[in-house]
C-alpha cells in the first residue's frame, strides 16, 4: 500500500504522466510553524537538472500545501500537498510501448496488475518521492524542534570509488559528527564530503556519461541527537524500520547500519562497544560506535549512520539487446539523456525516509514514556 | 509493537525467563494440514547445542498448538503456540545486574523503559525467535502448496572467510538454483555449502571459541519458485519488506538483495538483465538476474535471493572493561560458555522470516488478482 | 488517523475553509473503468442546495481525479481527487470567535489539539465527508461488477415520524428488497419511500426550519447481493466495521442491524432465522431475516440492513444562551440559513461508507478463498 | 483479524474445544503492578454458572500470566495469558452435525472457511471474549491511574421491560453519574441497579427459561472522569470506535451513546448542550449531556455512556423447525440448559471492551499532546 507510519503517517500518490503527484500527511501535530517555505527546499534539492552532471530534465515542482494549515500554524489535521506535472514528454518513452526496459518495473508491473501504463512502472516512477521528501520536510522540522535532530545525507561511493568507511577509523566518525547539509552541497554535485575521493568520482560519472552508460553508488546518512529510547524492540526495531524505508526507494540494493557487513569482520572483543561514563550529560555512553547509535532496536544517544547502495541506472542511452513484450530479440536505446548517476539526488530522499521513520518512533515513544510515568506513580 | 504482517499475521510474546515464549498466527488459511510434526523441525534446527561448535544450553523447546487446528487441519482461526522456557540459569547472568553488557539491549532496555528486567535485555533475546520460526513454519507449508516454493538459507560467510557472492559468477548463481537445506545441514555445523570455504571457516570459529571470543558472518537465502507479481510497489516492496523482516532478528547490521552493495560498481549496461524468451514457460524471463529476482518492488519469476550480516556475538567469555550502570569503571565476564558465532543458527530464522514477508504478499496479491479479474468483465 | 481499510484504503484530508478537500484511494484493482462521471453523481447527491428544504449554499463540488487512471481505466495505483473549496464565507461564522456552538467540535477540538482554526470544529465538518463519499463511488463499481452489489439508503425517519422498522412486517422487508435509487430520490427531498409517512416529515421538517430549530432523523440502508462469507469473526465482524463506519460520520447518535434494539424484546424462538432450503440457488437460506444478512459477523447471502441515527443538526438560527470561551455567560445566534435536517443528504454518505466496508471485505475474504483452494490440494 | 488496537493492542486466540483460550497484550506500559489477581475478578465476573438464572456450566477460567511481567510488574513487553478449556462436552452438541443451528454462525463458518469445526461456529463462541476481558482488565489499570477513569456496565433492559434511558431524565443521569460494580453485582444476577424494574426483569427471564426460550436485553455502560480530547476526529471517533468494540461482541444487535435514537426526536434547540463555567475546575463543561461525553468525536470530559443490544440467545432447548446442512426438513432441540438471558453476562465484556477503546486512544492522544508542546517552543 502507499502509506507509510503509525502515528506520523504518509499516504502518497501519483506517478509520471498524471495531473499531480503529492501526499496526505497524518498526525502532524498542532501549532507547528508550516509553509511551502519549510518543504520546497528538499524538494529543490531533490530535483533533476540541477548541474551538468544530471539530467536536463527541469521539473520546477513548486508544492501546494491543500489543507491542514492556517495562518501559518499546522492544525492537527491532514495535510494536504501536491506538486503539478508539467513536463511530462511521453514520446520520449515511445519505444517502451514495444520493449519492456532490462531492470525496470514496466514488465513486472505488467504481471502484477495486468494493465500497462505508458509510463511504463508506473508508481516506480521517481516522481512517487515527491510526496516523500514533502512529507519528510515536515517531520524533520518536528524532530529539530524536539530534541535538535539533524539528518544529513552524502554520498560515500560512486562505483568502486570509495570513502573509507571502517567505523573504527577516526576521520569517518568525524565526518559524521560534524558534516552538513550545506557543506555537502558546496562541494558540487557529487555530494561527496571527502575530498580525497571527490574528484575522482566526479571523473567517473563523466566516464559512464560519456559512454551512455550508468554507475551506482552509496548513500551513507547520519542522524545526530536522536533522542534516546527510539525503537520498538521486536518486529519494529529502529534499524530494522529504517531498513524497510530505505529498501523501499527506487533502485536500492542494500542497506547497513553501523559497522554493517564490514562489521562481521570485526571479532566481538573489538566490535563491542564498552560503556564509558559521560561526565557532561551524566550518564553512560558508548566509547566506540560499532553498533551505529541502536542496541537491540533502540536508539542509545551516540549518532545512528546507515548506508544505502544505490543500483546503476536502469535507463541508459546505448544500446541494448533484449526482446519486445511479445518475445521477438530486438535493440532498445533510451532516447534522449539520462542521468549517469542518480546517486547524489538520493540524498534529500534518504534524509527524508529517515526522518518519516524516527517521528514515527518518536511519537510512539512519547506515548510509552507517559505511560511510564503513569504507573509509577 | 510485537506483530507482522497484514493478511497473515503473527504477533510473538515471551523473554528468556517467563514461562513460555509463543505466538498467535493469524490469517493461516483453513483446511491446511497442521500439526506439531510441521512446525518442529525448523524449531529443532534453531536450537542450540546441536555442534561442538555452539552453546551447550540444550532446550528441547516443543511446541504446543493451543488452537486453531483440529483433526489435523487448520481451521483458520487463529493459531495459538507455545514452548515452555525450561533451562533458564538466571545465574549466569548475575554480573549483569551490575554492568549493562556492551552492545546488548541492557541499557537501551532500561532508557526506553524505565525498568530492568532479570533477563536483562528482555525481548531482545534470541529466544524471542521461537515465536517466528514456528509461524514461518506454517508460511512454508502454505507457500509449498501454493507455488512449491522452496526457501534455502546458508551461511556465505564467517569473518574474513567468505563465498563469492558475485551475482554474475555461474558458481554462485548454480548454489542458488539447487541447494537443499538437507545439503545445508548436512555439511556440518557451519552450514556453508561451499567446499572451498567451509573448513577454514569452522577454523575460524574454532580460534575464536579458544580466544574466548566472538566472529559474524553472514547468511544468504535464496527464495525459487517464488509466484511473479508479489511486492507492492511503493513503500512495501517486496525488498523492503525483506529487509524489515531480516533487520528486525537479533545481531544484525545489514541486508542487501540481488547484486547488493558490490552490484553499485558494476556500470548499467553489465547490470540490466536482458529479457529472453523462455519457450519452456511461453513467457519472458531474464537473461542474467543481477536484480536478485526483484524489479521494482515486485518479484519477476527469478530466483529472489538477498544476504543478511549478523555482527559478532556480543556475548564474549573474556573480560572486558566497561562500566556498571552506576558510571564506575570495571571488568565484566560472561560466565559460562557462548557461542562463538551465531550465524549458523540465524539459518532456519532467516528462511522463517522470509516465509512470513512472502506468504503474506502473496494472499494481498492474490486479492488483487482477484480485483483484476472482475474488473475486466 | 484519515485512513479507512485494509486492501482498499481511503484516506481523506481537508476542512471547511481550506483550497481543497479530497483523498486518496488505494489498493483500486487495475482495468476498472473510471472517470470522474462515476464519481459526479454521489458527489451531487449530497451536495446542499438541492431543494428548499435545504441550505442554500450552492457548492458545485467538482470532483477531479489527480492520478490513479489512464485512458478510462484505472491502473492500480492509488487514485488521488480533490474538490476546491469555493464558497468559504468565513464571515458567517465570526460570532464562534468568541463562541464555542453548543453541541459542535469547537470546545473539543481546542482542547484536543490546543489551537483553534476559523472554521471552529475544523475536520467535524460536514465536508470532510467528500473525500469519503468519492471514494464510495470507485468502491461501489467494484461491488457492482464482484456480485451485483446494490446498496440503497432512505430516511426511515424524521423526528417521531417513522415507517414503522419491525424486521418482522412483510411491507418493511418488500421495501428493503427492491427500493432503488431513483424511487429515494424522486419522491422528493426528503428521501422517505414510505409515502403514509413522507408528508408528514416535510410538514415536520417545515416546521423546524420556521421554527429556526432543527430536528433529527434516522436513515436506513440494504445491501442487496452481498457475497456470503464476507467479514471477519472476531473483532473485525461485518456489523463492526459497518458501526464503525456510520459512526464515524458526522451528527451521528447509533447503529443497529438486523431487528436492532426491537429485537431485544422478541423472544429467541421467533428472532431465530430458520434455514429453508431454497431450490432456485440450491443452498440453504433462512425464512426470515431478524439477523439482517449477518450471522457470527459474516454475511449470509440474505439482505444486509441496517439503521443510522442522526441527531438534530446542531447549528440552528435561533438564540442560544451559553458561554463565551472565556466563561463570560453570553447568546450565540448561527447567522445565515442553515438545513433544519441533514438526514436526507445524508443518505449517499451512508451508502459510500457501507460500499467502503464491502469492498475491503470483499478483497480480504478473496484472498482466504484462494488459501482455501491451495490448502485443498 | 483478530487484533485490536493501535498503540494497546490485544489478539485473541482460541474457541471452544481447542486447549487453551487466550491473547497477547502488546503495548502495555513497563513498571505497572500485575499480577492475575488483578485480572481474574472480570473473569469471574463473565463466567456462567453463577447463578440460578444462568447456566450450571462451571468453567473455572483461571489466567495463566505467561511473560511481560518480573516482580509483580509489567516489564513493557508483550503480556500472554492464558486460560485452559476444561469442560468441553462436546457430546451436547452433536446434533449440530446434522443441523446448522439457526441464528448461529455454524452455516456462515462453513461457507466462510470452507470447514467445519466441531464447535460450529468455532471463533463465534463466548468462550473468545476471554482473552479481551483478560485483556480489557490491565487496560483498566491503567486508566484508573492514569485519570481515575471508572467504567460501570449495568442491564438497562430484558425484553420490553426498561430502565427509562431518556437524557433528560435526572434520575436517570443520576444512576450514571454514582453507579459502581459491586452495586450492579449486588443487585443479584440481573444485574440492573433500577430497583423499579428490577424483579419484572427477573420474572421474565424466568418465564422464558420455564418456556425453554430465551430473550434479549440492553446493556447500558458510563464511562467517568475520561481524559478530555480522547477520540480521533475523522474515521476514529470515539463512537466510532466504541462501536466498533461493541458490535465486534457476539449477539449484539445495536450501538447508540448519548441521547441515541432517542435523540433523533429532540430538537436541536433542546438537544444542543449548552456551555457553562464550571468554577471548581476552572473550565466550560456543558450543563446538559445528550451529546453522551463526546462531540465532534472527542471526549469532553462529561460522562461517556452508551447501550449495547443483545438479542435473544439463539440455542434455546425448545424443538426448532429448520433444515439440516443437506437441506432436509428436520427438528432441532439443543440438548442440555442454556441462558435464557446472556444479557447480564455481557456486563463486564462491555466494561472490558470499552476500557481497551479507551487506553489505545488516551496513549495516542498523550503522544499529540507531547508533539504540540514540542511545536510550541
Amino acid at each position: 500500500m502507499s502509506s507509510f507510519g503509525t502515528l506520523f503517517r504518509v499516504t502518497t500518490y501519483g506517478e509520471s504522466h498524471c495531473k499531480s503527484v503529492g501526499c496526505i500527511v497524518d498526525g502532524c501535530p498542532p501549532g507547528l510553524e508550516l509553509s511551502e517555505a519549510d518543504i520546497q527546499p528538499q524538494l529543490s534539492r531533490r530535483r533533476p537538472g540541477q548541474s551538468k552532471l544530471s539530467t536536463p530534465r527541469n521539473e520546477k515542482d513548486q508544492v501546494h500545501i491543500q489543507s491542514g494549515t492556517e495562518n501559518g500554524l499546522s492544525l492537527g489535521s491532514p495535510i494536504g500537498m501536491l506538486v503539478q506535472n508539467e513536463d511530462h514528454r511521453p514520446h520520449d518513452y515511445s519505444e517502451t510501448d514495444l520493449y519492456p526496459r532490462p531492470s525496470h518495473a514496466d514488465w513486472t508491473y505488467i504481471q502484477k496488475y495486468g494493465t500497462k501504463s505508458t509510463s511504463g512502472g508506473g508508481r516506480s516512477s521517481a516522481r512517487e518521492t515527491i510526496g516523500r521528501v514533502a512529507a519528510g520536510a515536515i517531520a524533520e522540522k518536528i524532530l529539530a524542534k524536539a530534541n535538535g535532530v539533524e539528518i544529513v545525507a552524502f554520498v560515500s561511493s560512486i562505483g568502486e570509488i570509495a570513502m573509507d568507511r571502517n567505523p573504527l577509523d577516526p576521520k569517518f566518525q568525524k565526518i559524521l559528527s560534524s558534516i552538513t547539509r550545506e557543506e555537502v552541497d558546496a562541494v558540487g554535485p557529487v555530494r561527496c564530503p571527502d575530498e580525497t575521493v571527490r574528484e575522482e568520482m566526479v571523473k567517473v560519472i563523466e566516464k559512464y556519461r560519456d559512454a551512455k552508460d550508468s554507475i551506482g553508488g552509496v548513500v551513507t546518512c547520519v542522524i545526530r541527537n536522536c533522542p534516546i529510547g527510539l525503537g520498538e524492540p521486536c518486529f519494529d526495531k529502529l534499524e530494522a524500520t529504517l531498513a524497510h524505508a530505505m529498501l523501499s526507494l527506487p533502485a536500492t540494493k542494500g542497506f547497513e547500519f553501523g559497522s554493517g557487513f564490514f562489521g562481521t569482520t570485526i571479532p566481538g572483543s573489538k566490535h563491542n562497544d564498552p560503556f564509558i561514563f559521560d561526565e557532561s550529560n551524566k550518564r553512560l555512553r558508548t566509547k566506540t560506535n560499532n553498533s551505529g547509535g541502536v542496541q537491540g532496536g533502540i536508539s542509545n544517544g551516540e549518532n545512528i549512520y546507515f548506508s544505502v547502495a544505490f543500483k546503476s541506472a536502469a535507463t541508459i542511452s546505448q544500446e541494448q539487446t533484449t526482446v519486445t513484450y511479445e518475445g521477438k530479440d530486438g535493440v532498445l536505446a533510451a532516447r534522449g539523456r539520462h542521468d549517469p548517476s542518480v546517486t547524489p539526488r538520493a540524498v534529500p530522499i534518504v534524509e527524508s525516509m529517515a526522518a518519516l521513520v524516527l517521528v514515527d518512533q518518536l511519537l510512539i515513544q512519547k506515548s510509552r514514556e507517559y505511560g511510564i510515568n503513569i504507573c509509577k506513580n
